[in-house]
This record gives C-alpha cells, structure tokens and sequence, in this order.
C-alpha cells in the first residue's frame, strides 16, 4: 500500500501541546509552545511584541543560559541539556529567531507570558540542535530543564534590568555625541556677543557660545548620572524563585548564577542582600524612569530655547538659523518650522507620561510580587528607545547645522537697556534704576544718559560698558569705594 | 515584436520631486511624494505610522473631498480635478492605498507632513484616475488642488477631530458590551449574600448581584458621558486656514466645506464661532482625554475589585472564580492568576500616563498654533484602541466566565460582627458598639451575646438580623421610638 | 475677702469623653468631640484644616439639617433635638464656629474623622442651643441623632459634592470676569494689525484684536463646560448609608433627604439610581478635575503667550507691554518682569498635579468605598481655590493694564515674508515658494520681487497685500481662474 | 521738658518706601520692606506663607551672610555693614523674625520676591542692630549691602538647594526609624509561618517576619539613596548673578563666597562648573523629587500590603493587627478601620502629584532662568515635609502596635495547594501540575494525593514539606536525580 502523497502529513501545520488547563495546537513551525500561544491570543492589546526589543530578547537568552550553567555546575542539569541551551541562548544572541518572541507588551501575569515565551523557545531550538522534534519536552522541557530553579518572578526581572544594561549605552552614546555637538557650538559661538534674557525680558550681554556650552554642560551631567543609575540595575533578584526565599534552589545556586549572568554578559552583577524585598521591589525602575524624565525635561527646555531664538525670519528674536529639514507649510510658501525641536519636545511629553504609567505600575505591586513589571519593562525600554532615536534625529538633523546672525545678536545688545547693570556698582542701584527708567520711557540710550549726568568718566564707562566686560567676572574695588563713599 | 528589455527602463525605481528645499527621489511606486518622504526620513521615534489608524486616513480623504466639493461649488476647482479627489478620496475609505500613509505617528511640524502625505497621496491616486503619471503635478497638484482654502492648521485638525469620532463608537461598543456583561452577572448572583466591606474591613451584608450591578451601573455612565463629549469635537475649524482668519478662502467656503463634511461623513459637525480660537485650541482632546482617564479609573478599579475577591483559592477571600486563560506559574504547578484584569489595569495606567502626554503638550502650544498636536491625536487615538482592545478582552476573557463561590460567601456573612450595625437603631450605637467589642475579644457571635442581655426580643432579632433584610432599606419606626424612649 | 475659688473648678478646662476606644480628654471649650481630638492626633500632614474651606463646612451643615428634617418627618427624631440640629447648622451656616473644624484635610478613614467633626460640633451646639452642657450627649447624641440613618460613606460624599457645588460659582465668577477683560481688550485692540505666528514662525497678518479675543473665546467655552460638568456633582448617594444598600434606612428616608437637601441648599439634587455604585465610584471628581486641568493648561497657555508677546523692552516681539506689579530684579536696574502670568503658570502646574493625586485616589478605591477621598475633596477644592484667586488676580493686576505698541506691531508686518501666502492663489504654491526663498535668501522685500517679476498688476497687489485685506476670507474667483488658466 | 504726646505721632503706624515702581506704605512695625509688600499683595494663592518652611528662611540667612563675608574679604563691603548682616542673620538663625516672611510660596518673579523679602528683612534687623531706624537704607540697604555681588537667579537657587540639605536630615530620620520599627518586627515575626502570594494567588509559604523585613529593606535602600543624591544639590550657582556669567562680581567671589557657605551651613558645597547652565537647569530637584516619588511608592505599597494584611476582623485575611487609632465608622459599631496606612496612601499621591507640578515647572524654564523655581521649591520642600510627617506617624500610630495572628496564618498554609511546589524538583513540573489540579477540584490536600500515587517517600514528603524547609534554599541532589532519571 502506498502512502507517499502524505509526505504533507509528516509534516502538519501545526503540533498539540499540553499544559495545566488542557491541549491546544500550536503552528508546527513555531519555536513556542502552547503557553505562548495561549498568551497570544489572550493579550492584543499594545500591538508592540516582544521582537522589537531585541535587547530584551538576549537579555533573557543570557539569564537562561547563566542558570543552566549554575544548574550543570550544580549537577542538576546534565550536560547535553546545558549544552543544548547554550546552544539554543547563543542562537538568539546572534538575532536568530527573534520573531519567535511573539506576546505583547502589555500581557497580565508578571512577565509570565514572556518567560515562557524564553523557556518554550530555547527548548525547542535546543531540541533542533539536539536532534529532536520541535514539542518533544521529555528531551528538553521549557520548565523542568530550560526555567530550572527559576521563576518568573527571579528570571523575568532579571532578564528586565540586564535588557535595560545592554539598551542604555546607546542611550548615554546618543547622550554623549549630542552633548559633543552643542559643545561644538558653543565653541563655534565662542565670540558672538548678545543679550542674556531672564523671564524673557533683557537681562546682561553673554555670548551665543556659552548658551550653547551651558546646554552641552546640562546633559554632560547627565551622562554621568545615567552612569551613576543604572547601576542600581545591576542588583538582582536571580535565585530568589517565586517569592525570593530560594524555595527549589541549592544554597549554592543563587551565587553560582548570578556569577555566571556577569560572566556571559560582561555586566557585574550582584544578588540583592534581601531577595523577598528584591522580588516585588520596583525602585530601581521608578528611579531609573525619573532620571530619564530629568533627561526628557532638558531635552525639551533646550528644545523650546532653539525655537525661541529661531523664531522669524524677520518677526522674530532670529538669533539663530536651525537647519531646514522639510517645507514648513502647506499654505504658506517658503516657511520653514522647527519641525526637529518639536519633535524633540513630543517625545520628551511622551517619556514623562510614561514615567506616570511607571510609577501607578510600581505602586500597584501587591504583597510579594509586582504583577504589573510587564508595563514596567515596556515603557522603560520604551522611553529608552525613543529618546536615543530623538537625540540622533537631533544631533544630525538639527544642531550640527545651526548657524548663528552675528549682526542681529549685536545690534540688540546695543540697543539694550540691560547693560545698565554694569554700572550697578559704580553708581548705585537706585541711581542706575533711575537711569533705566529713563531710558525706557524716553527710548534713548543708556549711555547717552550716564554722560549726560556725568555720573561716570568717560574711560569708566568704555571700559565697564563693553560688551566684552560683561560676560565674565571683573575686579571691582574702585566702583565700591565710589558706593560706599 | 520585441519591446522587453526596455520594460524596466519604462518603469524606473524611482522618481524626482522637488519642493522649497530642493529636489529629491521618491520610489517611482509611491504615491505619497517628496514632502512625505522628507518626513519618512525626518521622524523615526514611535515607530507607529499613520496607517497603523485607518480612521485618521479616512478621516483625511473625507476632509479633502469635502474641501474639493466646496472649491467646485465656488468655481475654484474645475470639475476634473474635482471628481479626481473625489475617486481618490474613495479609495482611501474602501481601505485601499494605506500603506502609503508612512510617516510616524510623533513627528514635528504640527501635522503638516501627515496633511502632505494625504494630500499627495490622493494627488496621485487621481492623477492616475485621470490618466496621468504619479509626480504629473501639473494636471493635479497636492498644494495647489487638493489641499485649496486649507492649510495643515485647519484641515488636520478637522481630521484628527473626525478620526475619533470614526474610532469612539467602537469604543462606546466595547464599553457597552462589557457594561451587559456585568450587568448580566448581577442578575446571575442576585441572591447570594456576601459580606460588604469599606476600608477593607467587614461592613454590613449586600448581595454579589449588588456589587456586579454596580460595575454595569458604574460602567453605564461613561457610555453618556462620553457620547456627550464626543459632541464637543464635532466643533471644527475648517475654513480657519493658517492661523483661523480664512486668508485665501471666500467667505462662503468655510460654511459650504463643513457642510460637505457632515454630509459626507454622517456626522452633524459645526464651525467653531472663533476660528483664530480654534486654531491653537485644544481643550476638546484635553477633556476628551480626561474622559478616558476617568473610564481607565473606573476600569482599574474593577479590575482591582475581581483580582481581590478571587484571592485564593484557599488563603484568600475567594468569593469569585475568574475563569482560567493560561498557565500561571512557571515554577508552582497549578496556579492559575488573574492574568486579564491585571493586563486591564495596565492599560489603564497606560491611559493615565497617556494623558499627562496629553495635557504637556496642549499646555504647549504658542501663540497662533499648537505644534504639539500629532502626539496629541497619536495619544488619543491610541487610548481609545487600548481600551477598546482591553475591554473586549476583559469581557470575553473574564466576566463572561466568573463564577461564585457561594457557601464561602455566606459563611462568612454568617459569622461576621459587621451585622451589630443593623440592631444599631434598636440599642443604640454605644450598646452596638460594645457589643461589637465584645464579640472581637471573645470571638463568640453578635447574636449570641445580644440574646445574653436580652436586648432586644427574640423576633425582633431573627427579623432584623436576616441577612436578606440587611442589603435594602426597612421600615424602622418601632426601634426608633425605642431609642428614643 | 472671699474668691470663689471654685468658679474655676466650675469651669474646668477639659472635659472627659468616650467611645470605641475608651476614655479621653477634650477641651472644655470645643464644640468638638473626642473622635475630632482623636483625628487632631492622628493626622498632621497637610497642615491645612477643614476650617480653611468654609463652602465644606457649609454644605456639611445642609446635610445634617436635611437628613434631621427627613428623620423628624418619618418620626424617627423629635421635634426638640430636630430643632436643636437645626439651629446648630444655621450658626455654621452664618459662618459661627468653623475655628471648631480642626482636622486636617489629609486624613485616614474615608472622611469618617470629617464627618464626625461635624457630627460632634453640631451636637454641643444644639446641646448649648437645648440649654445643656457639651458632652452631655443623652440629650442630643452626635452619632445616634445627628448622624441618625446616616454614614460617612454617604453624608461625606453629599457634602463634598455640595461644598463643589458652593465653591464653583466663584470660580465661573472669576472665569466670567477674566473671559470679559480679555474681550474687553480684544476691542480695543481691534484695529491692530500685527504678525500672527505659527511654529513661533512668522505666518501671516492679523489683529491683536482677534488675538485677545481668541482668549476671550476660549475662557468662555470653558464657562459652559464648567456649568455642564457641575450637574454631574449634583448626583448624591444620601441614603446608601454604609455601602449604598441603605441599611438602618426607611425605605422613604432617601428621597426625603435629598428633596430636603435641594431646599435648603436652593440646588437641584437629586438621588443616584444605583446607591452602591454611587458609594465607591470617585468618577464625577475625577471628570470635574479633568475640566479644571483643561482650563488650568489654557490660562497656561494665555500665560505663555502674553510672556512672549511682552518679551523686551529692547531685544523681544514687544508687541504688548505688561502692568509693572512690582521691581523684577535684585541686581538688574530698571527690570520690571512678567510676575503675574508666571504666577499664574505655577498655579496650573500645581492643579495638573493635583489631578494626578485625584486620578491615583480614584483609582485607589477598593470594593464598596474609596477610603481615599479626602485627598480627592482636598484636591478639587484646592484647585478650585487657586484658579479663581489665580484668574483674579490675572485679571486685576495684568490684563486690564495691558498696552499694545501698535508702531512695532505694524513695522513686522511690512517687513514680514508671510505676507506672500495672500498671493499664492494668484501666482501658485510654487512661484510664490519661489519668491519667499528670494526674499529670504536676499533680504529684499515680497512686494518688490513679485512686481520685479510682474506677476501681478499693481492694482491687484495693491488690493491683495493690503493688511486689513489679509485678516479674513475674500473673494476669489478671479484669483483662481488665472491659477486655473 | 515735655515731647510726651507726640510719642504716638513718633512712631507711626506706617512709613513709607520707594522703589523702581514709585512710593509705597509700609507697616512702620515690618522688618520687611516695600518691595515684599507688593509682592504680598500681588500674590495669594497656595495661601502658604514662606515662613511655614524655616529651614528655608535659615538657608537665606547663611546665603547672605556668607556673601556679606565674602564681599567683605574683598573690601566690598565695610566692617559695619558686615557685621550688621551677621547679626541680622544669626537672628533669623536662631528662629527670631520669622514671621516677617511673608511672601506666598507660590510667587511670580522667579524667586525674586522670596530673596527681596529676605534682604529687606536682614537689612532692617541689621539697621536696628546699628542704631537706625527701618527703613533708613542709607546706611545698609537691602541691594547695595545685603544683596551685594548677588542675583535672585544665584542667590536664590543656592538658598533652596541648601534649605532642602537642611530638611532632608529630617526626612532621613524618620525614615530610618520607620526602617528600624519595621525590622524590629521584622525579628518579633520571625518563626511565623504564612503563605506568600504572588499576583493576589497563594503562592508558597514564608515567614511574616520574612514579609516585614523586607519592608525594612526596601526603605533602608531609599536611606542610602537619598544620601546620595543630596550631594547633587551641594552644587550651586552662587557668583554667577544675574545669568552665570558672573557680572558685577570679582573673580574671586564666587570661591569666597561659597567656601563662607560651607563652613557657615557645615556642608559642604561647591560651585557648579558651568554657572550658566547652573542658572537655569532644574535637573538636581527632578531627580530629587523622582527619589521622593520613589520613596513615597514604596510607602504607599507598604500601607496597601498592611491593609490588606489585616482584612477582617472575620471575613478577611486577618494575618496581622494594626492598632486601633480611631472608632471606624459613624454608622457601624466596633469598626476600626486602617486609617493610618490609608492616609500614607493619601500622602504618597500627593507626593506623585507635586512630581509632575515640578516636572512642568521644570520643564517651562526658558533661556537663561527658570522663572517658575518658586513652585519647585515649595513642592519639593512639602514633598519632605508631608513624607516626614507621615512617615512619624506610620511608625509611632501604627507599625509599632502590630500584633500577628499566627494560628490564622499557619492554618492557612496547612490548607494551601501552594505548597505542591516544593516536590516539584521530586516528581517533576507535569507531575506536580496534575496532582495541584486534581486538590483543587477534589477539595482533598496535596500531601494526601501525593500519598496516595506513592509518588515519594513518607520520609522524602516530611521533609520537603515541612514548611520550615520551604523558606529558604536547599540542596536536592537526590531529587534531581530521580527527575532526571
């Protein structure tokens, strides 16, 4: 009898499996299992997968890969099946399969769904290196043997922190070459003189060039407090299991692979000193999230300034020329909006709406666990993701490119009233208000006015009335004699 | 005959477009053109493009065809042109072409490179109609023609407005079918007896029907309510042009162009009273997102509700089964979590957070225009399609399956002290409360000790004491006359 | 000589009372009982006590009068301690004892401390009123008379829902007020053509008239808002006792309430349909605090613009100059900043945080209560305070002063670009593109080039660039069939 | 000789002043001046007065009297006048003169009031000090004198950044012994066994002291945190003026003037890098207030933990006992409720809130200042006030008095299924599954079902589920063994 045609049915559509709430089918090309399928179906709800942080992805690979090596060590795990995960960790750290990683975001059960969705996957690319069908678990079983002496509730959160390890140094890289560009300004405007403004009213003569190196200064601190906090990411709750006592783990394991996760990711980590407070526990988050919303508000403070000082081209303050990136107007010809720094403020709004979802996320954490982690993870990755593309967009489509209107910056600082309190400590406060008013309701020039009352000498008011006096500190112990006399 | 080899000369990749800042490629396949392409190469930072909201797209083909309609009538617009936008428009609404709404969803510009990605789509779509070329502008152009009497700042808000009320009656739906479900599950357990509790301490008796009723009742209400708000973004400003004073418009299109609009789209919309007002204005999302912040709220809070009383199964309150959906644990066999409403929390949170975006970048707006409104509607939209996804996940996936654990429910009414309150108005409150305290310290039960000091008669108790006596008002004029006596 | 020694003991400064918990001094003076002392105790977290909103204290007072009424009427209370309750709400209705309200407005226990306070002060007034001593509560009971078929969990919502109700019409007062100082202006201003600005670019003319009246425009919508939204505050839960069943209630007892309720208070209450929903559901401030945030972003906004529109005196747009309110500088002479919008910026940051400590209170409530509201009552009335002392003092100390400098407002109009757009419907999209980018590029005037180029005659240049002609739609017909042609 | 009637005429109610704005009266009593009283007048709105927050008024003083020195170092300021400001300030130090802060904290002006406000009040100290009359600044005038060298915009700054270094020890305090008062029961729990839940569901067993240690660990982690970003705000603008470039003072003041600071306040300070970034960048107390944010979720996760911990008296959880505080309910006899958690909630969102307030305030600094640092100073200063506050009162009201109810939370742990998860390293995940399913549909106990299928040892099940062992790690070998054969 013959049975060839059915060479189709050697290999089916798709598989059974098996879990706790019965059987379900499973595409026969799918590396996950029926625990992903179910939480695929249950969760539509961000539309954003797991695959697209693929940070996230190796990090969970690495977290799988470190405990298999604790559990052989341990000689709980034998070594063709730590061989096997290793094998299958090692696929996915080179980006194979990462469209495996299909659940949402947005998922309830703590991250259960995406563990899983790691287990079931490194199974069965594990079953593929060992020789086995996809679904055969007695060989290689997504829970006995890939999530050993795991929960979770300790690989999850795990897997969470060393993600956002792996994504934020190109965060603080994007940080740091935008910070380089403003300082490249701010050399470049080194001798452009123009009125300082507080409260958007004429304050004191400053140059365009420490504008621009106070914004490259304000995130260079950045930079280093990203640094500085994302440490606390590297304190983890791996061996603690479900609740954080270690139940189902060697007094050993605990050490062993959080030793190993160090080992393979080139990150060192350390177990929290207190693994039940470790497990619910999301600090790290909410205060990693309030630095990034500190960095989001510069961003957005610095992006307000360039609009402010571009704004024109003849109405306007037109200090500054942002680049043009694309027509301005469907209406109206031959405008051009700062359409970079706008984009750059939206972000900034998004990333604090995020760290609202954050912190309501952290808070909501019950007992010995924070079942919310999912929205946690996605929204820091999330506002991780967002503020790298807009500072590069940043960086490259506007702030290499700004140009300075020399002639404009000076005229204003000439015509100011402002730089009346320079000869503050020569001739008193309210000798010099009185001066100012003048000028102000008369519309003529300060200078023209302390002359006239002979208040100063000549040479005193060349010298104390140039703009490039005004930009720093100077000696002053002649003037205060004169006060104080 | 031989003409081949020249076919793909004939069908070049791509083409050249020019605007106000140069010329540039667009692929010869595309019928979005260089302004979009610009944009496409401007903004990546959600990652979401437009097309990822059919109804904007929708939204923006019925506002150009309505627009078109009005130039016709006016005698500005030939009758070629116009029929052409009209078949383009068209198409857009039968779904076609949108996958060449590619510009990201959080972009600069105020809405410009969305209104552009619209207007040379639809440029294209036509020119194609009539015969042409894509890039033919001449015969069909995207400024000149399809975008005429408008400007981004009054036909992109016009569609943002539009695009949610395409999107909210799937919303409404959703809330409304989750609102039955309740509703359907108070009458499902209209007799079971459960213990109240305020402050998490035991109050007095209420039914399980009661405290179901009260989701659907709770839920019921938004459904007004945010019908009524819908009304407010029915209020547009087309016809405002760039800033809202109709500069290149006739004075009787803008009139004529939302009346196309209502008609074409089914929806009664008026013209705002001040146009300038409406041009920067953006109360209506800043409400309308309050609104569904306030449905989030209500949302979490059940969601809160469900997981609390189904603690369990055996250390908990356990008075509700929420059906199973998936697996809970990877380490503890046979948990089962409550994995639905915890993901409707977090969509709420989600929601919460989006408003605050929201709310940042109304606050943002300067002076003639708000540059900020793509995140806007992008936040918008997106919180009415989370918590219409959540809402129908949280009906099919969990009400529907609740069950009651009704023994539980009433053993614990039985042997409860908050059931003193009812013999309240007949001893008194200081009698009560004693009483009370002595139950707590002794653990004996409330009628027992009652009957000890015989203060009240026997058939008095067993009639106010019956706990289906206690969930409704009951005629008390016999025990007050006892009080007061 | 004889000192009557005991007049002292007579009146001795403390008096001793009781209740759950047992035994504590209260001052001898206070009206207050010991569940108030209690409280006092307990809560030092906001500093501010209740006596700092009298509308609270008021609408408390209402209730409690309404529900005697009601009580008397189905005979549950006598006529003497109905009167009593009676009189002790109208002394606190006359603004009599509030200094007796001593809890802080942050407090545990859902309001119970609030609505004891009031049960307390208004018993030993009505035993003062009887002729008794305070604490002599057999004859006028705080709890058994005065909260007679009473909870916290509905007198408490009543009452803050009254004290809303009170408080708002101050609120639209001032609203109203600032609505008309702008329109005021926005007459004034009329005939001022000026440069409107989109993206902070210069886009095209306009009026500071329509400008001002934009934000005469936008404070009226919200006047209408505000009125719609209050209604919903009318919806009271009196009579759902302690969880909405309506325990320890005649069946008649609550729409008596209420109707007494509305005559007392001259407002239209009326009963909510599901009483158990009404108990815990926070939905209604949440909504209302929506619509003061979105009013708090638009006088932020107004604040905003009129900041930049003053920006000066010599190096901003100084369109408009502010009231001086006070000398702006400790070092600059003669600085006169724009002190009272960025009050007013900072008092609608501070009602945006408030809606988020309402929105995480709201969502904080639990099964049949939300313990939290205190914190909600706190905030709405709060911000409700602050707006109104906001508007007032927006409205007395900066809009009515303002000025406008018609010469520079004029002067960026002629030397503006935008001014081009009023041709593009008669030269194209693109040769007016074409022209603005001359312009730009070489510093020479729009009308100059386009007459250079002749492409218009000069009577139609004439009449199209022509200000006033640029503030409103014109005909043009002729226009678009030489576009056409 | 006889001038006795005129003692009245001589000292006047009122005096007057003059300012840039013209004369005005001033109480003849006030140590404060013309330009505070304006400022009083202008502004009322928090209706919190400057003088509520002393480290405040304690940190203007030092400022100012470490400038005094340096000035005076410098020959700026001669010896009177210096030892005039000194005497002035150490009154303020010392607690004297308080009230003379009058100013709302909630103030347009960019601080500028608050620093007038201050020298006015130091400069009439220091003029009673010398012998003069208020009000005659000739001899020591609040600009010239106390004000020397210095700008709202640095003094200012520096003088919130050090008031916050002043509180914070305060809020450090309460903190850690609320950490104390959690590990003491920390240890007093510790051999109480109860079951551990993970998303609301029983999970495996634990201790309470377990549980409430790790209460003391979250928060020990915040003690240290806090720590450390403290530092961040020892880093001041102090000699950068009006925008940081330092006009008006000498190079070497501003070394001086906070190397006096330090060694005045004993912390120690140095100067910012960049003074004109440090001038308007708000970044220190973003961060700042995102730890108190993350303290007060902790807090706030606490309380909802011990809330629902103590659920009951009958119908609950019932695991722990908080202390009775207050009668619960107005209505129902013997309720107590958790009022004291319930109102660390209450702050904690108020907390969340103030966040965001200062987070916009932030976010709306424009160019060279931030004009809205008022609000941030008064939110970040409540933040610790309400926090510290709370924190005092969860400690002494609450945590302090918890009793555990052991009996109920061993019972609860015999009755689990939970436990099943222990033998899962013994018969395997699907085993182990199984055998949980069966018990929870069967009603029957886990260890009998095990039994039953002689799935294990007698001695094996002892052991392992003994719930002793299930606390913490083990080692099992054996056990691996068998699953893995």
């Amino acid at each position: 009898m013959e049975k060839k045609p059915s060479a189709q049915q050697e290999q089916p559509a798709r598989r059974r499996e098996k879990d706790l709430l019965g059987e379900a089918w499973v595409p026969a090309s799918a590396y996950y299992g029926i625990q992903t399928q179910r939480a695929r179906e249950n969760f539509d709800l961000s539309g954003v997968r797991l695959s697209l942080f693929p940070q996230l992805i190796k990090a969970l690979a690495l977290v799988k890969m470190a405990c298999a090596k604790a559990n052989n060590r341990l000689g709980l795990l034998d070594d063709t099946k730590a061989e096997a995960i290793e094998a299958a960790g090692k696929a996915l750290l080179e980006g194979r399969h990462h469209d495996q990683f299909v659940v949402d975001m947005i998922q309830g059960g703590a991250g259960t769904s995406t563990n899983m969705n790691a287990n079931e996957v490194l199974a069965n690319i594990g079953l593929e290196y060992l020789g086995y069908q996809r679904g055969e678990y007695a060989h290689l079983h997504p829970n006995n043997d890939v999530n050993m002496s795991q929960s979770t509730n300790d690989a999850y959160p795990t897997a969470v922190r060393l993600a956002i390890v792996l994504k934020h140094g190109e965060l603080v890289q994007a940080l740091s070459s935008l910070r380089d560009a403003f300082a490249a300004k701010g050399e470049e405007f080194a001798d452009i003189i123009k009125m300082g403004r507080t409260q958007l009213q004429d304050a004191v003569p400053m140059t365009l060039g420490q504008e621009f190196q106070s914004f490259a200064s304000t995130l260079g601190e950045d930079i280093e407090r990203i640094g500085g906090l994302s440490e606390l990411l590297k304190e983890v709750n791996l061996g603690g299991t479900a609740i954080g006592t270690g139940i189902n783990t060697d007094p050993a394991y605990a050490q062993l692979a959080v030793g190993y996760l160090s080992q393979l990711s080139g990150f060192e980590f350390k177990r929290a000193s207190d693994l039940v407070e470790a497990s619910s526990d999301m600090g790290a988050f909410v205060l990693f999230s309030g630095m990034l919303k500190r960095l989001a508000v510069k961003l957005s403070k610095i992006a307000n300034d360039l609009r402010m000082l571009s704004m024109g081209p003849r109405c306007g303050l037109n200090e500054i020329n942002l680049p043009p990136q694309q027509p301005g107007s469907s209406i109206m010809p031959g405008k051009i909006n700062p359409v970079i720094p706008e984009a750059v403020n939206q972000v900034a709004y998004q990333v604090i709406g995020n760290d609202i979802a954050i912190t309501m996320a952290a808070e909501a954490g019950q007992l010995q666990l924070n079942a919310m982690e999912p929205l946690i993870a996605y929204n820091v990755l999330e506002s991780i993701r967002m503020l790298t593309q807009a500072m590069e967009m940043f960086r490259n489509r506007c702030i290499r490119g700004i140009t300075a209107n020399r002639e404009n910056c000076e005229a204003m600082v000439d015509r100011s009233i402002g730089i009346v309190t320079a000869v503050n400590p020569y001739i008193g406060y309210e000798n010099a208000t009185r001066i100012a008013k003048q000028a102000l309701e008369s519309g003529r020039g300060v200078l023209e006015l302390i002359r006239e009352e002979a208040l100063m000498s000549e040479e005193e008011l060349n010298e104390v009335l140039r703009p490039a006096n005004m930009i720093r500190p100077r000696p002053r112990v002649a003037a205060a004699e004169r006060v104080a006399g």
